[in-house]
Order: C-alpha cells, then structure tokens, then sequence
C-alpha cells in the first residue's frame, strides 16, 4: 500500500541506481527540460497520465505508484530546514548572502512585488573554462506586483 | 565609536533613502557590477581602499566608516534562517523545491563536488514579455570537484 | 537617523495611541481599503508618494520619515515563527488543522499550483449573528498554475 | 492493529489515489461541506457513526478504521511548524504579512478577544476571472471577547 | 516616545517594586480579581479608560503610559517557548506530562471541541494543610464544541 | 519484543477504541481518579503490581507488556514543544499569557518558590451552566520554598 | 529607572571586577554558603532586606538596586538553551551523557518521583590529587514521590 | 542484523524488564560501580571483551549484541535537547539555574579551564533524613586548565 | 530495495563489527588515505567501480548495494545541528570558540575569501608525548578568494 | 560601565580597525602564538595582569577594560548554533562531512575518549601552491581516555 508521494520517489531512485539510467536520458523520453522531469521525478511535479505511463515504464513502477505520479505532492526536497549537503548548501549561502542584495536590485527595478517560484524556470549548463568549468544557472521568474486595493 | 560592519550599513541605507541614491548608479560609480557593489554596500564584500572612499563620499561617511568597508565582514545578510520576506522566501523556496534536483543534474554532469558561492557571480536582468516582464538572473559558479586523497 | 523601516512604524503606532487614531479613518482619507492601509502603516507594503505626505501629515511624521514610507520594507510582521498572540495563533491553527485540506480542494478544483498571496486581498467584515457576532474575512488571490517547461 | 489516526488517513489517500475519488463527490455522500469532511477525512474531524460507515465504504477500510474515524483525533495536518509545500506556505505567508493588521482591525471593530478557529467556517471557491481565475476563500469565525473578572 | 506596551509593564514593574506596592492591593481599588488585574497590569488584558487612570495614580504613569493601558496588547508574557523559571517551568511541565490525560477526558465527557482560554477565569488560593501548604488554582472555561457544517 | 513504554500506550489505545473503553470505567475498576489512571494508561506514571494485572484484563495485555507497565516511564505525552493541537494548546496558551501572572501572585503569598508538579493532583469536572458548560479544573500542588543554606 | 534584575545583575558584576571582590569572601559576609551567595547575586535566588543592603554596602548598589535584591527574580542564567561555554556545557553533557542512567538507579532506589532543584544544596570544592587537582561537587536534593490519587 | 547499538540497549532494556533484574546487581556482577555499569549498558560507554561476555550472559544476548557492546558508541541519551522527563528535567534546571555560578566559583578557585566530563566520575546514594530521605550525588572531575600557547 | 545510501552505511557499519575490520586495513586495500576511505565508507564520498567492489568484497555487499556506493551522497554525517556525542561535540567547541580567531587571521593573512572544504585533505596522527599522547590533525584547504566582478 | 566582556571585544575592534593593528604584531608584542592571542582578544580567553595591561597599551583602553580582560569570558564567538559566515560555515561543514570518520578513526586509534579542547593548541599556516596557496591548519589536543570507575 502506497500512502505518501516519497515511496514512489524512492521506488525511482532505486531503480535508477540499479539501472544506471540518466536523468537527461529520462527527460528526451518524456521531451521536457531536464530540470522539470527531474523535479517532477524527485516528488516536487506531478505528471499527467501519458508522462507518468512512460515514468512508469522506464522505472519498472506498479500502476499504483503510477497513479500517483499524477498526485500534486506535498513540495519541498530537503531534509532540514538549513541543508547540509555541501552542494545544496552553497546554494542557500547565496541566498544568505546575496538575499538582501537581491530584494534591493529587483524592488529597485520594478518596485514592490517578488519574482515568481511558480511561474518559474531554471536551466542548469556546463560552460567550459580554462580555469575550470563552471556550472551556469539561469532563473527565471515572472514578476508580480503587490498592488493597492 | 564604531564596533560592527551593521553599523555601517545602516548609515548607507539611511543616506540612500534620505538623498534618494540608486544603486545601479552607485555601481556605476565604482565600475563594477551593480550585485557585487550593493552586496558590497549591504555588508557582505570587502571595498578596497580606493572604492571605500568613493562609497564615503556617495554616502557622507565619517572616516571612521570608511575605514571599516574596507575590513572583511561577517557575511549572512537575513535576520532568520529560514527568510520571511515573501520575495526572499521565493529564491530559499526554489532551493527547498529544486534542491535534490540541482544536486542530481550538477553530479550527472560533473561528477561529486560543488558548485563554488565564492568563485561566483550573479546578474539580474528585466526580461520584458508581454505576458508581464520577467526577472532573468544568471548565476555562475566554478566547479569544484571531491577528489581522494 | 532611521535605519530600518521599523522606526516608522513605531512613531506611527505610538502617534496612533496619544491621538486616538482609527485605522479605517486614515483608509478613508488616503482612498482605500482599510486592510490594504493598516498593512502598509505596520510597515508591510510601500506607499506612494502622495499617499505617503498624507501619512505624514496624520501621524505627524518627519519628512525622513515619509521619505522611508516609499520604500518596499523587509516584509513580516510577527516576532516568532509560530505567533503567541491569541488572535494571530487562531489564524496559525487554521493553517495548521486545515492546511491539507486547503491544498486537496485547491488542487481537485484547479490542478497543482498556488494561490497568490502577492495578487491577493483580503476583507474583514463584521457579521450580526443573534448568538454573537462573527467575524467574516473573504481572502482572494489569483490562482497561478505550475506549467510544465 | 492501528494505533494512531494517522493510519486511517494513510489508508484513506491510498484508497483515493488508487480509485480516482473526489473529496466534492466524498462531501456530496455524507451531506456536509466539501472543506469539513476533507478536513475530517485527513484525520482534523471526528465523524460520527453514520457518517464513519459511509466512509468506510466509500474507502473501503476495516471495522477498526472505521472505529477509529469516530475517535476525536491529535489535530495538527503539517509536517513542520513553518510548512514547506508552496501553495500551503501563502497562507501562513499572509498570517505572516497580514498577521498584525487582522489584529489591529478585529480589536478596532470588536475591542479586546479573538476570531474563533472551533465556531468556525470555511467555503473555498473558484472565481472565474478574465485575467486569471482566482480563488476565493470565507473564513467565519465567531468573535469571543475577553471580559474582567 | 512610548512605541511598545512592554515599555509601561516595565514602568509599572518598576514603581511596584520602588513602593512594595502589592497585586492583590492594586486588585481591591480596581475592583477585580487579583488574577485579572495583574495579568492586565504585565501586559495581558486592555484596561477600560476609568481603570487605566487609577493604574496611572497607583503607579505614577504619565498620560501617555495611561493612554497605552487601553490599548489591547500583543499578549504573551514568556521570553521563550519552554519557559525556564523553575515555577513557571512546573505549569509547562503539567501540561506535557497531563496534556494527553486532560485531551482524553474532556472528549469522553463533551466530545469533539476545546476548553477556552478565553471566555476564562483563574483564581489561585493558599491552601493551608499540616504536611506544607498548598497553592490551590482553579481553572474555569466554556467549552466549545466543534460543529459539522 | 517491547522495547519502549510506548508500544504499551499504543496496545492501550487501540483495544480501547475497539472496545469502546471508557477511561471513567478503567479508574473505576483502579479504584483510583480519572486523572490519574488515565495519565498512567497513557504512559506518565507506573502501575504497581495489583493494577497492572486489572489494566492487563481489561485491554488484554500480554504478561511483558504488564510487567512495563510497572517500570517508571520517561515522562512527556507531547509530540512538539509546542503543542499543536487546539484543545492543548489552549493550556499551553493559558501558561503563556497567565505565566506571569501566576509567579508573581504565588511569590507575594508564599514568597520564593515554586508549587509542585509532583506532589500534586488534578480534577476536572463538568460545570453545568446555562450560557454553555464550561471545564473546571482544580489543580492542587505542594507550595515548596526555596531555602538559604 | 530599573526596570530588570538583570540590571543589578549587571551592577554587581561590573563592581565586582573593578574592586576585584571575591565570591567567598562575600559569602563569608552573609553568613551562607559560596553556593547560595553567588546563585542569588547573579540573580537567582532573593536576598531578604538584610541581606541585601550589606550586599548593597559590598557593590556600592543604590536604594533601588537594593530594593530589587528582594524580588524573586525570573529565574535561569543561560543566554542559550543548549550551553556554549566550555565548562557549563561539561555539565550540560553530564546530563546528556548520564541522564538515562541517573533516571534508572534514582527510580531503582526510590520507586517513581524525582530528585527536588528546589529543596537543593550544593557544595563545590576542590580535591588535591597528585594527577592534577579535582573538582568535586555534591548534589544533595530531597527525593519526592509521585503518589497516585 | 544489527546496525546500530541502540538496538542493543533496546535488548538489555527488553530483557532487563522481562526477567526484573535491578542494575545494581549487574554492577557486582561486573564489579565496578552501578554508575559506570548502567551508563555502559544504556550505550554510553563501551565494555571490554570479558565484561561484554558477562552482559551478554545476563540479559541473553546474541554473539552479534555482544560484538556490539565493545564498540564506541555515538554518545547522549536524551532525545531532546532540553530534556522532558520531570526527574532528568530537575537536572537541567540546575545547570541553568546554577551554571553561571558553578562557571564563577571553579574559576575563583581554579583560573580558566574546565572540570573535566571525561576523567570524572558520580556516585549516587540514599542520605536518611527524618523530613524525607535525599539523593546525594557526588560528581568527580578532573580540573583541566587552559593554558597560554 | 535499497532507497537511500544510510542503508549500505548500516550495512558496512554491522559487517565491520562482526568481522572486526579496521578502517586502516580497509584504506590500505584501497590505497588511499584512511581518512578518506573511512568518509567514503560512511556515506559521504563516492568510490569509483573499481573501489566500489573492493568495498563489497570486503564488507559482503550485495551488487545493488556496491552500485549505490558509485552514486553521490547526501553528505553530512551528524544526526542534530549540534553534536551531542562528547568527542565530536569537542570539534564544534573548537569551531565555536575559534571560530572567530579563524576568520580573522585568515583574513589579515589571505584577504576577503575562504578555506576550502571540498579541496580539501585531512590527516589525522598520534603524537607521543610523556604527559599523555595527543591527537594531531592536519586540515588543509585551498584558499579561494572572493573576487570583484 | 561595563558590564560584559563583548563590551571589551567592541572597543579592540573598534581600535583596531580605526589604527589599522595587525594581530600577528600583537602576538609578537605579547609574545605568545597568534592563536591564542587573537583568541584572547576576542574575549575567548583570559590574559594576566601584565599581558592585560600591554593590550590595554595597544588598544588604549581604560583601566576598567584593562581589569576586564583578566576575568575569565563566557566563552563561544559565533552568533548563531549553526554559523553564516562562509568562511566559519567551511569549518562547521567539515565537522559534519567528517564527524563521524574523526570520531571512528581516533577510536580506533586509541579507544575510548576524547581529544582535548581545552589542552589544545591551533597553528594557521600559508603553505604556496603554484596551484592556489593553501591554508594548513595543525590542531594538536591531548587525548583523555574514559575509564572504567
């Protein structure tokens, strides 16, 4: 009996270890970004029926687990409130430290409001670099404005 | 008598709301990017002494002050661990949402290590649509990767 | 020298006191509703500059202080992350018992998203009711889907 | 053997992600609201005997389950004190932003007391809107006021 | 500038101990329990205008501090989530150790629903008894029952 | 094999529901309060022998499962800090806003010192009452001085 | 104006360093033990009026500080719940380390009950010892039963 | 298979309650002090090979249980950093009661450093007392100085 | 199935204590340093094939518990914020006592920027030393500066 | 007056940057390790009468500050339990990435116990590197064994 989203999750990653099968590769399947399906993969998606048939398909997923992939899961990947993997953490020091910086540059350019989570994108490269290779993000969120009412 | 950075910067933010300063021209000002000067105003970079100077004379600084931008911070820019500012809250939430996702695309890519927060950089750009503008912001950080030993 | 919008509202607040001040009077005089006035006086929202003067000339503020009610603050208006007060902590309890509740009947009716807070508003009203009057409080906030990308 | 509530409502999701059920085609059975009998089924209601059996059957659960749906349960349906899922955090967003102004309206309208969360009610609704539905949600609660004694 | 009610408890708190002013005599001038009108005197309770001016004699307040006596207070009176004063830490201690006992047994005498901690009284009385004395406090409030709707 | 006192709370709580146990019937067979034997079925105090033994008959407990229920238990019946559900927290809220109020009127009438949870009793009742029933609950504890030495 | 103990707190302290005056020697003037003396200096436990005005005479206190010496004060000595500083948290980890044992041969000796903080004594000295001196400390507190009602 | 050594304090519990055998017994059996012996059975220290041989003897312990006992274990016995337990509480409380005088007292009598939590050991003990028998408790630790480098 | 790398950590931990296998002979067969392989067995470095099977070989692993040793972890090895285990906790003393001190001299010796912990080796030695052995730790980390951009 | 050490710490701070004071030239002058000086002066350690008063010299402190140093801190230099600072962050990230192999290989090494915090010493060395200098830290800690009582 399947009673929470994280046992589908863990049925994946499962398999994908077993397997050896790229998140990339996943992603060409489904012909989505590599950052959606992944996501959506990991618990924080939900795919509609012909995604999840295919998720279901190249995981070895029962048809309960398949259903619920179609879910909208309870969001939200980490374990603590501040993480502690090396790599995710970095990523909250940048919020930290530029945090304050960053309120200031977008109310600056487009007043009160914030840039949207949910009406969001992110896309994750290699750009390669004498020095050594650096990873390139780029976010991008729909501003929405607080307005008087 | 001076004895934290804060101290400082709260001088900066008095003077910028009072004489209605703009950050992109400060930026301007000093010929850097417009994130790292008001990071750097903020609190969380160090000014060498030729910008510090600059930055007094922008904001009417005593020397007292002046002498202090130029001493390494204690960074960390949020007044809680988990941020409450609703445009803040967005950039933790998108970590606490793609987190595990950033985690496994960066390994497929690289490998296990990191993406550096210090050999870093981060631009923040309007990008108009006409489905209402949207903020743009690349992040860049090097690649930095566990090795044994 | 105000370093931190909180200043202003505390000479708000303590001018509201000695005056006997009403926060629907000051919405009536600025032309808007009292819920979206009261939030930006405790220093939620920014005002404009015309609404600002009036502000000032109410509660009798400084022009440094009316300069700093045109800046978009650090949003949040408790001082613990689970509210003591009663009648705030009866508003956590409702998100509490009923937050699951909340996102299934959202999401059966909408699919996976979120409801706004940012395009959001919110009315009190006061309801007769022979077995004691009631509080009614209508919340309305866009609806913004997670798409797909 | 069952030992906690949270049991039954494991038992419950499976069931309904299993059999496509609708919470609205739930509520429609019993004859109440669509947010109490989601708020009961998730374990934050007792249901009494009839209204017990009419759930076992729709899910399908044991005589003990259906016991147990009439045991008032330990209330509470979040994980963390601060929640985490997106569309769950606005809402304790808006008690965070709004928190103070709720107080200092219902205290202006109503003098000293509190909005009750247990003579309460709740009505979630779709409005149709050309720049995007919105989601409307009544909150009712009775006013209880603090008196000497 | 008064800006925060804890700013007249401190005064208050301050005057008592100057001129051994005792609660219980405060208590008989206004004309309340000692329970109501010490909770009122640290900030808990909003006095009427007539009970304000004679707290303002008995403690020498100024017009300003009497003015904020009619104002309904931010309430809690503990500067931690688990109070550390051992005597105060003992009232904490019973409700760990006899929460889950007073949860059951006011549900198996009134079914689903809460005592209120608002339509409520306190009253604490010595106890005198041959093996050490006792304090005796009795707690009265109305239940509210949760209701379908 | 049982491990932890709470395994036994948890057969008590289930044979209970099935069985429709009421816990003013279990005291009733102790011989004891409904607070206290209902506090010692739930885990916060030890059984002796004799008692045991009925409490093994009534929820048809196995020999082990008797023999814990006579060793001290660790003591808490709470799972957070702060108690989440809203019938306890109420009390917790009680603490909070009366916390105060309690120390100082105990310390004028008994001076330094604390008023025991140990040494101590409790006793709820119905009161009957026309504007709605309300909860009474005396609670009695042994005043304890702090002494010089 | 004070408004705290830890005001006074603050006052002996400081004295007590510019005089360079010594616990013991102060404890000698009292009358009581080093133990007792200095708990109730640093603010946790309350000088009756003799007591207090030869304190007063030893710290050049005001009337008013002198006054404050014989309020019961909000007790507790640590700015953190979990300790930082070295030597206290050594027994912060006593506890943590021997806590479950102190709990099993307390309860083995005695039955269910606890050992009282409040009719406490404490005695600290040092024992020579060729290995490096020791520090010993004895504990002695009056067991108290819990008893059934 | 076991993987942790609390599975192993779990057996020793389970067994210990079963078969009813005190700890002061095991510790003759040992032949060290009933404070190291249950410490060490509770996973706090670890036992050599012929004492873990003997442990296993008493409670009936499996080869791999027995391995178990002579490894290091990841220290504490508490499962929350304040401690909930009304007996381990009472210790806590004094710590933060009496830390900042013990911290003041070694350090008058010792300079900077430590009393050490490692080199230490306790003894408890029954004192007679016609007002009600006490718990001593004598604690040992070595004084470790910091010393200038 | 196995779902998360603590699961292989569980396995190699109870292998290594019913064998009685050193880390250091596991290192040597590796041919890495013990501190590494010891990290890496614990669940925060990722070995490579070739490791990985040396690793099962060693420890009796099951293929799919080798395929998940290739996989990145998520680090972190401590199971609360704060180490509770005195040995650890010894090491979070240092960073809190020092950390400051740190800071400052790497900053007067190297500018704005940091210690590396992801480039980073670690060495840890028994010295010989007549008044008790010591315990020596090399870290070293490259130093990454913070650039202007 | 003052009343705390950080008080101290501010006014070297505020010295140092204001002068422009290097603290490797104040360990020369004191003739102690850089370490342990600058530990010292940020209020981590205590210096004797003579070092207090060439610090006092360096600084142009006041006498009472000068007494200041000589009494033995309440000691810890980070903020927060989990440190911000990027920098400090590394360290506290090591702690967890590394906690558990320390804690294995130290046992191994030399059985239970503890490496020293307080008989301790810390050297920061540049060491160059054509590849990026390095930063080597040797943390020597004497070992303290556990033993059986």
């Amino acid at each position: 009996m399947i009673t929470h989203r994280q046992q589908v999750t863990d049925m994946i990653i499962s398999a994908k270890v077993l397997k050896s099968i790229k998140w990339t590769d996943v992603a060409k399947e489904i012909g989505l970004s590599k950052e959606w399906v992944t996501a959506a993969c990991l618990g924080q998606m939900a795919f509609n029926k012909e995604q999840s048939e295919k998720i279901g398909q190249i995981f070895d997923l029962s048809d309960e687990a398949v259903a619920w992939l179609q879910i909208v899961p309870y969001k939200g990947s980490l374990p603590t409130s501040v993480p502690i993997d090396p790599l995710i953490y970095r990523w909250y020091e940048v919020v930290n430290v530029y945090g304050s910086t960053i309120k200031e540059l977008i109310h600056e350019e487009f007043g009160d409001g914030i840039m949207s989570a949910i009406d969001f994108s992110m896309d994750i490269q290699r750009e390669e670099n004498p020095n050594g290779d650096r990873v390139n993000v780029v976010l991008s969120g729909k501003f929405l404005p607080y307005k008087t009412y």
